[in-house]
């Protein structure tokens, strides 16, 4: 039998009797946050924790003694392409460096709060297994023979909890790895921890009452988004040197950004996930890697799509990664680019970094041409139908289960949302609709690739995006035309950021325009990531690694 | 915009004053065949009708003096390969290639009813088109350059009615090309008519109120087999090289099979069509090609998929044909069969046909193991309630706006089978579960391909099937696992099929398989076509060839 998959799990949770069900709500999270704690070894515990604790988690870590230098240099590296010929050449084990990574990950966790399951014990076995294993066959168990990988708390791990942030289903592990950490295992990777996520993942700031606020790896003052948010906090400061995401308007390539990162977007079906269990879903979410380099990037989708997860997934497609896709092309590029949606305002070092990005590409000789986004408010307006769809139920029901409170502020929906059947046939005809549409101007367009921002704002305080009424339109609508996104860091905002006249002047459109113009300040956001998001069309994940090289490359100069 | 869909369409219909409507729909029905007789060319038709209908329409045509020598040439031409080269090299000029593919359907239409529109003079002038574009630059217009293409009546051509078989729909021309005529034409093929389909789609016999009765063409006292009927009659007596038929439980492979014809019916998402639209679809329909030879599968799906129909719609994957696998493997083979499903018996030329192909490959070295299908009754529960989920009602609407009375005995299901949101949630996990279960045991037993009956029965007699409480298991099981399946020509039935002792002997199992087993009549089917299904796993479409080239050969032995 195939691996349970959250959603199934999250209803039979509903239906089952929970462990230490009498207890309130908060003594449960409270025992699980033990239990959690528990998981870091005595020895790898900041006791006491620095206090105040540190702005930046990265910067902390990089001086901290707990690292050996090995294990310092083991976790700086950011190529996953070096750490696994390394590991391969034998310069390093497989122990060595799971044994850096997890201890890098528990001080990470306790700066950041950004994993929700840690298991070092058992990573640090399975490399044992996996230095044994070459030394008796002088052969690689897989492409990714030693790699630490870390998953974002959804992905069933067998022993493990899969919560979702959910206080009810603390304490149920996962009978069975899914075909993702099943296929990573396959090729060698290491497991060695689960990440951070908001309550109901429909939001943009991990935040929930099992695991607490997941804070910016660079900056404790400010949130490392969501719904990936742990993830992007964890390779943010190196505790993970590539990790698995989800999204479904934004959850992988928002924490990306946030932490300076590389976070990939993919189309459905191209990554082993199990998008549409529940039937109900319109719009389907996806699972894809968040890495510090490209390179990284590259290497992780080949290694795991060469495990062919469609021979064991029947949402998962028969495309294997295709490298000449993702190489650099020699050729000059069209590229058709936006800075304003129409929706929500970016903020002005957003506005800079795509107009960098764009006057770079014009300068490397490339067309650079602006792209039409007349239909993106009734793209946005689908969406919303869309994941709104159950009107929040699912939520409603996980809240009852331990009388947890539902965080106000979040994409889950009201009674008002809900629809019924022959409403959502309409709204997912309509869907389709749009997308054959898009997709036809696309081709027409003969464009390579797309450059927008990732989000409209360059950093939020915990809990304040939830009273933003904030669209995510610039990565949802990605989403709904299924689309590859991906993430790319570019620059950060500096003091000098303070706008343009336009902005200055500003006339907000709605509440969340109003909002996010508002709530720009240079001084909190001073030396943040600020990145712009490439399209690479249906299909088009090696695309987007391509033109992200082309961009690198324009930038350099 | 993208192309209307026969789903989208019917609402509408639906919901639309229609042409003729205060007219009975007997009259309707007559207008209709009226106007379909009209679109044969006066010199093309047969004045008087052979009395009596000549039993094989394929041997009738085959002395007819309506067509010249070269027509005879060109319609004798079963391998596109051939044909195209002779284009190419102009040999043969387009014009010539359509006219005698044209006349010969005109033909084909007269004796056997597989057609319901007919746009000869469309083609025609196409062909032309491309003979000038090939004569002006020297070029082919794509690989398909001058191929005609039938396409059943369910695929959207602009000008010509998508009836779908109901009454209610007719004279109302499609606006558009759908994405599949679309990519034929922009590959360089010429359309040339539509053939016919049962009403609903849902039962083996190709029989509705505007287009009546489309007959074997191998022998006119027989059924074309459904939902692709027409195409199987078409092509059966050479009036077509390549058409494309559609397939939720059987409806390619079934009339292929009839006809001693290829039928491939792929993975979801594989070919271009549009199976996703009506959102209460649990099991989705895909599209593929019916042919008289492996060699125009090939070069038909490889043409079509150059011309990267994923880029158009967004039910479409990003796979192109992959030649190397569809090459014949010098490797030998592990292959599963079975001859009973253990639902209902098949036929004694159907057993005989199965055993054969074993012993064959057996001798030739390949390694042949019963397959366990244990499993399968319960797979065949799922697919039932997929299929009938929505009770009927559809279908009852479309025959409301005429007055059209529903066919009896058709797999449309009744309120009793109609499922709420609920249900059909659990229906849609009860199959995912089973297809990863499938999935994971395909795998685990390494098999290349399975092999198997394609329908329990050689050949019915006009409106004998809806009778017959007949399940399809032994194609519907495939599309609920979304594996490839291929029919496959095997032999020819005859008087000689009497039976095992244990045929003789059998204990019907329920009223299907008493059925099955009380109809079977080796004078009536005597001569007629009997093949094997080849399974080739999800997205197995190439596999599926590449086996049915070992099967061809090993049987040549």
């Amino acid at each position: 039998m195939p691996s349970k998959d959250p959603a199934t799990y999250t209803q039979e949770a509903v239906e089952t009797d929970q462990p230490n069900k009498k207890l309130h709500w908060k003594q449960r999270a409270a025992i699980k946050r033990e239990q959690q704690y528990a998981q870091i070894p005595p020895e790898w515990r900041l006791d006491p924790l620095p206090s105040p604790l540190p702005r930046s988690t990265l910067d902390y870590i990089n001086d901290c003694p707990l690292l050996t230098p090995l294990e310092h240099s083991i976790t700086s590296t950011t190529s996953a392409t070096r750490l696994l010929s390394q590991i391969k050449s034998r310069e390093l084990s497989s122990l060595q460096v799971a044994t850096a990574f997890c201890k890098r990950a528990a001080i990470a966790q306790q700066l950041s709060r950004c994993c929700t399951e840690m298991f070092f014990g058992k990573a640090m076995k399975r490399a044992e297994e996996l230095d044994r294993y070459l030394e008796e066959t002088g052969e690689l168990c897989g492409p990714l023979h030693g790699l630490p990988v870390s998953l974002k708390d959804g992905t069933d791990i067998e022993g493990e909890d899969t919560t979702l942030g959910w206080v009810g289903l603390a304490g149920r592990p996962a009978e069975k790895d899914c075909l993702l950490a099943e296929c990573l295992r396959k090729q060698g990777a290491v497991l060695y921890c689960k990440t951070n996520i908001p309550q109901s993942l429909m939001m943009s700031d991990s935040y929930n009452h099992l695991f607490k606020q997941s804070v910016n790896s660079l900056n404790r003052n400010l949130i490392s988004g969501g719904s990936s948010g742990g993830e992007g906090a964890l390779i943010g400061c190196h505790g993970s040197i590539v990790g698995v995401g989800t999204d479904i308007g934004g959850s992988i390539r928002i924490p990306a950004n946030l932490q300076g990162l590389y976070g990939l977007s993919p189309t459905v079906g191209r990554f082993p996930w199990h998008p549409s269990v529940i039937r109900d879903n319109i719009v389907n979410g996806v699972a894809g890697p968040l890495s510090c380099t490209i390179d990284t990037q590259e290497v992780f989708w080949e290694s795991l799509l060469a495990a062919e997860p469609w021979n064991f997934e029947p949402t998962s497609y028969s495309i294997p990664w295709r490298s000449h896709l993702a190489a650099k092309p020699s050729r000059k590029l069209k590229i058709g680019y936006y800075v304003d949606d129409g929706m929500v305002k970016v903020q002005p070092p957003i506005e800079r970094a795509v107009h960098e990005v764009v006057e770079k590409l014009k300068s490397a000789g490339h067309e650079v041409v602006q792209w039409d986004i007349s239909s993106h408010r009734e793209g946005q307006r689908l969406w919303l139908k869309a994941v709104l769809a159950d009107g929040g139920r699912r939520f409603r029901k996980l809240c009852e289960q331990s009388d947890e409170p539902l965080v106000e502020g979040m994409l889950v929906g009201t009674e008002d949302d809900r629809l019924d059947v022959d409403e959502a046939n309409q709204v997912s005809n309509d869907r389709l609709a749009y997308q054959k549409s898009y997709m036809r101007r696309w081709m027409d367009a003969g464009v390579d690739a797309l450059i927008m921002p990732v989000q409209p704002w360059v950093g939020f305080p915990p809990k304040i995006w939830v009273q933003s009424s904030q669209n995510v339109s610039y990565t949802s609508h990605w989403n709904l035309v299924d689309f590859a996104a991906l993430a790319v860091p570019v620059t950060t905002a500096s003091l000098g950021d303070v706008g343009s006249e336009a902005w200055k002047h500003h006339q907000p459109r709605d509440v969340s325009d109003d909002f996010n113009w508002k709530q720009y300040d240079p001084e909190l956001v001073q030396g943040m990531p600020v990145g712009v998001q490439i399209v690479g069309g249906r299909f088009g994940e090696e695309r987007c690694l391509a033109v992200a090289k082309v961009v690198e490359e324009a930038l350099r100069q």
